[in-house]
């Protein structure tokens, strides 16, 4: 068999994870599973960083107790890939290379597409010893060193992980992880002194301010490394500093300041908007709500509170712009939030590779947030992740945090595909070009040009073109028989002007707008004429038809592999490449027949739409 | 306190209902429960028929066994209202006058909107005999003499409900509801023999009809009077005689001729038809599948086999044309099938009094079919019918059911009003007025023209004027910025056709075609000019805004009877006409937009549409 879907990139290892205790004895013993020659030396002022030289026939790797840990992962990967492990010092880009899993205790994923939990089932703790070590091998691999388990939406009795009702718990898996290098982040509920017996969670009540102080000591007396805190607040209807009429540093403060002496950090989503909207209101734009929420409170946070920012104003749709909060703030800490889980690009079932908006956002920051989160894309599922294919990302992910600016999204499929495919692989190119054009693909036949939201209401799987039109959610696009879009431009709602002048600049006028984004920041006539002489309209059925093709070849590039691939593993993608080929059929004929009802304009080329 | 909204119109019965046994026992303990001088004089060859002559300061009711109740009930009301309670012989028009609970045994009622069952919970019978007494009395009153407990869709448990398993439970319900008058009947599923072991449940293999056979045996050694089975087969993902390519005829068969020495009927849906529609596919058009399904195989049904057809050729949306099967058909039994849980018109919440439905169905019918039924709007809230109101489509369901023909809605209100609100209410006028108008308000501020399914998919309450237009159960308007509305002339799907010669005349032609049902029959543009000179854009805009200032003048109404009712009783009613005002606000600005946007014609009486 070529394909080891359990082990993912890491097909070297053993079957079974030996228990270790620290990342260099973890790191000793799975040089000793490959049999390779190589010694640790360790110093600590390195901390994650590694360089690894030859030595003799074999290697050294210098590093920190975490970075000898990585470094070793180095050295196993290329030795695999048959290439030379040596290298310079290396360290992370980011600083907390963060996952967030929105695991529920009742054992359900929110958004989750690969099974429930590895963590919880029937609200309690339950997890198998093997395969948790085994996913420390995995963030270890690819340099993950914070997790938090727990959903941020945090629901009964999740909300007990910081209490002494749960904490043994937390601890006896904490334990676990250290191993790996890998600390936790406990979502927590921001009422949870109401919760357990205070009658507020007032962030300047002196009663709420001893709470957290007593509450975190207890934690930090189980899990002396815990990392810190994750919380939604004031978001989706969580509770949150604002119902006392507080703002989100006070509010944020109030957790970072009980954190500080243990060495936590208190990190705080910025997904905080109007979830309430009327869609009559044409007054209020919610991508501008993260920017009005928080750019003015700039200088206001505790040192150790990390803001945490979604990569576009908007939520992980498959095109945005970079949320301009990332651009404001500078004396701020903050974290850049990407979603492994595919919630509105194809749920793990329509191939999605991310690297291309990781490099979009890259390209983009001047400089670049301090840490890294994501939402991660694994469940209890055989292959982690519903998709075999979906690994790259979660792989791909933990390169990009730590490479940086220097992130190469070609190189690291390459490795992926190396190691998870083996070296008698066939089909390299072909997978290889398969992935890197999907983000393309499912970009063409969905909501293209920066629409966005056109998916079916709750699943978010799926077309449906007004399904998000008339709700409280913010999201709308307003196409009538004449025109698509929001004006997002100083004439319309006036977000563009929350960016840096040169980009807004850019943004404001659709003639030096990124023709991919148009339709996000402006409202345009169906006859608008892009920049090669199609009407936007025809671009949009072009690039729905084409998409679909797109798809259509996808299933055959993967039927053509099918003698490359095991038949259990070929049978899995089969189903899922065949399933999105109607998805993207559903998609091109709705997102057509939507448009021409509005017009009546055939397509150019003549291409069936249904009327 | 003026209303008892528990005792519905029955305020002159006890608070207590004793047990009695047969529907003599109990019409002469009502009849001294009220204090009434009047004697029985039951003449069996009466059956359900009475008449009420003075008998000195008396009165004197002669009828067959339970027309001595129904005639018990005649007298007590026209007493309660001052009347004088002599008739000649009256008897109903319908002989099963049936109610179909849609009630699943874990306690929810399918599109039930008053509570969970006073049946079933936790997947058993739970009932309370007291509530189940009145429950009896309330149908006798009104002369329902058969109901279905469980719904059609019957999910385990409940097909246990004809096995020794659950019989013995069900027995203890049918004894009590003998007093009354009121049979059982038993929702069946049809693959049974296949859930209790056979390979098939094929109705022309001989070992599924010995099961059946036996199986009826069975049931009618515990209940000797069951009406009869209750089928919904190969419909909406049941089973049924298609998976064995057998004809409905053969399928109904099947069970009748197990039914017939036992006196049972076998009630057969005919709502029948492709639920898995391509959106993309014009060929289909759902409205035609009863007649196709079921036209040709007249006279060859089992004379103990009553096809149970839906009113209209949909699902009983806010108005739609008398289905054509009910044309059809001569030497078939027929039962008509309403809907009094107001599933797409309002959910007992918004005020709809049915009669104007029955009226427009009775109006046309050249010939009544035999018997009646209706999905039942009840359910274990205090009052029953969770809007306080909607105990007046019960009560004149029942009447109608007698009266056929001759029902009167307006006095049938009347005696409703008078009965429920009793002698000293002084808002008679205005209460009977909201209530006669109600279904046409409701029809203005929605889908109106006969555009039918509008509405927010599952719940089936809000306006969602796509909500079903992509999907694959065959519901479509395919409006788009010239037409709305489906052409089902000869020139179009030919569904116009099924109807007799001078009806498919009249709506063939948009000139002759009732207005109301305008774009249910017919593709039109916005420009149409409708008899009265507006165009039809303009007369949608104007019924939209209509229903608004309806809904908002019977909360006004309400408002001014503030004083008329116990205040449980008005806020009670004050809650859901607020939310019968946001819902028509919703309805109003959603559908003028949905409609402006595809044409950008304002309104001619410049009223804001929202763009």
């Amino acid at each position: 068999m070529l394909l080891n879907a359990e082990k993912c990139w890491l097909p070297f290892l053993s079957d079974h994870c030996p228990r270790t205790f620290s990342p260099v004895e973890e790191a000793r013993v799975e040089l000793e599973e490959m049999g390779a020659n190589a010694r640790l030396q360790v110093e600590e002022s390195m901390q994650d960083a590694y360089r690894i030289e030859k030595d003799g026939e074999g290697y050294v790797i210098y590093g920190g107790e975490k970075g000898v840990l990585y470094g070793a992962y180095q050295l196993l990967e290329k030795m695999y890939l048959g290439q030379c492990p040596c290298c310079g010092e290396t360290k992370p880009a980011y600083g907390l290379r963060m996952l967030n899993h929105w695991d529920n205790m009742n054992g359900q994923i929110e958004r989750g597409y690969a099974g429930n939990s590895f963590f919880f089932k029937d609200s309690r703790f339950c997890w198998e010893e093997e395969r948790i070590r085994f996913y420390g091998r995995m963030l270890a691999s690819c340099g993950i060193n914070a997790i938090s388990m727990n959903n941020v939406n945090v629901h009964y009795p999740a909300d007990r992980l910081c209490t002494e009702e749960l904490l043994p718990e937390v601890k006896k898996i904490a334990d676990v992880f250290r191993a790996y290098g890998v600390r936790l982040i406990i979502s927590v509920d921001y009422a949870l002194p109401v919760t357990l017996g205070l009658d507020t969670a007032d962030p300047l009540d002196e009663r709420v301010q001893a709470f957290w102080e007593k509450q975190v000591d207890l934690i930090y007396s189980y899990v002396p490394d815990l990392c810190g805190f994750l919380v939604k607040a004031d978001s989706e209807f969580r509770p949150g500093p604002y119902m006392y009429k507080r703002n989100h540093a006070e509010g944020a403060n109030l957790l970072a300041r009980a954190l500080k002496p243990h060495g936590g950090v208190l990190i705080w989503r910025c997904f905080v908007y109007n979830c309430r909207q009327d869609w009559r209101d044409h007054s209020i734009d919610r991508p501008k709500a993260a920017y009005e929420n928080y750019a003015h409170l700039d200088g206001q946070f505790e040192d150790n509170v990390i803001l945490q920012v979604k990569n576009g104003p908007y939520d992980f749709q498959v095109r945005e712009p970079v949320s301009p909060l990332l651009y404001a703030m500078p004396k701020t800490c903050k974290s850049i939030e990407f979603q492994l889980a595919q919630e509105y690009t194809g749920q793990q079932i329509d191939l999605y590779y991310m690297a291309p908006v990781w490099h979009e956002v890259m390209d983009q920051l001047p400089a670049l947030p301090l840490h890294i989160a994501a939402v991660t894309n694994l469940g209890n599922d055989e292959n982690w992740t519903g998709h075999t294919l979906a690994q790259a990302n979660l792989y791909a992910y933990g390169r990009m945090a730590w490479q940086g600016k220097g992130f190469d999204g070609v190189q690291v499929l390459k490795d992926w595909i190396g190691l998870t495919f083996g070296p008698d692989f066939t089909e390299r190119d072909r997978l290889e070009s398969m992935m890197l054009s999907s983000r393309s693909t499912y970009e063409k036949y969905t909501a293209n040009l920066g629409l966005g939201w056109m998916v079916t209401p709750h699943s978010h799987y799926g077309p449906d073109a007004e399904g998000y039109e008339y709700d409280f959610w913010g999201t709308y696009h307003r196409a009538n028989c004449r025109f698509v879009g929001i004006d997002r431009s100083d004439k319309g709602t006036g977000y563009i002007q929350q960016y840096p002048e040169e980009l807004a600049r850019l943004y404001n006028d659709p003639a030096t707008c990124p023709e991919k984004m148009l339709l996000f920041f402006h409202r345009m006539p169906y006859d608008y004429v892009m920049k090669d002489g199609r009407t936007m309209l025809q671009r949009l059925y072009d690039d729905h038809f084409e998409g679909l093709a797109e798809a259509e070849k996808l299933l055959e590039d993967w039927q053509a592999m099918e003698h490359a691939l095991p038949e259990k593993d070929y049978l899995h993608g089969l189903a899922r490449f065949q399933q999105q080929v109607k998805n993207a059929r559903n998609w091109c004929d709705r997102m057509n027949t939507y448009f021409y009802r509005f017009t009546l304009i055939p397509d150019a080329r003549g291409r069936r739409i249904y009327d």
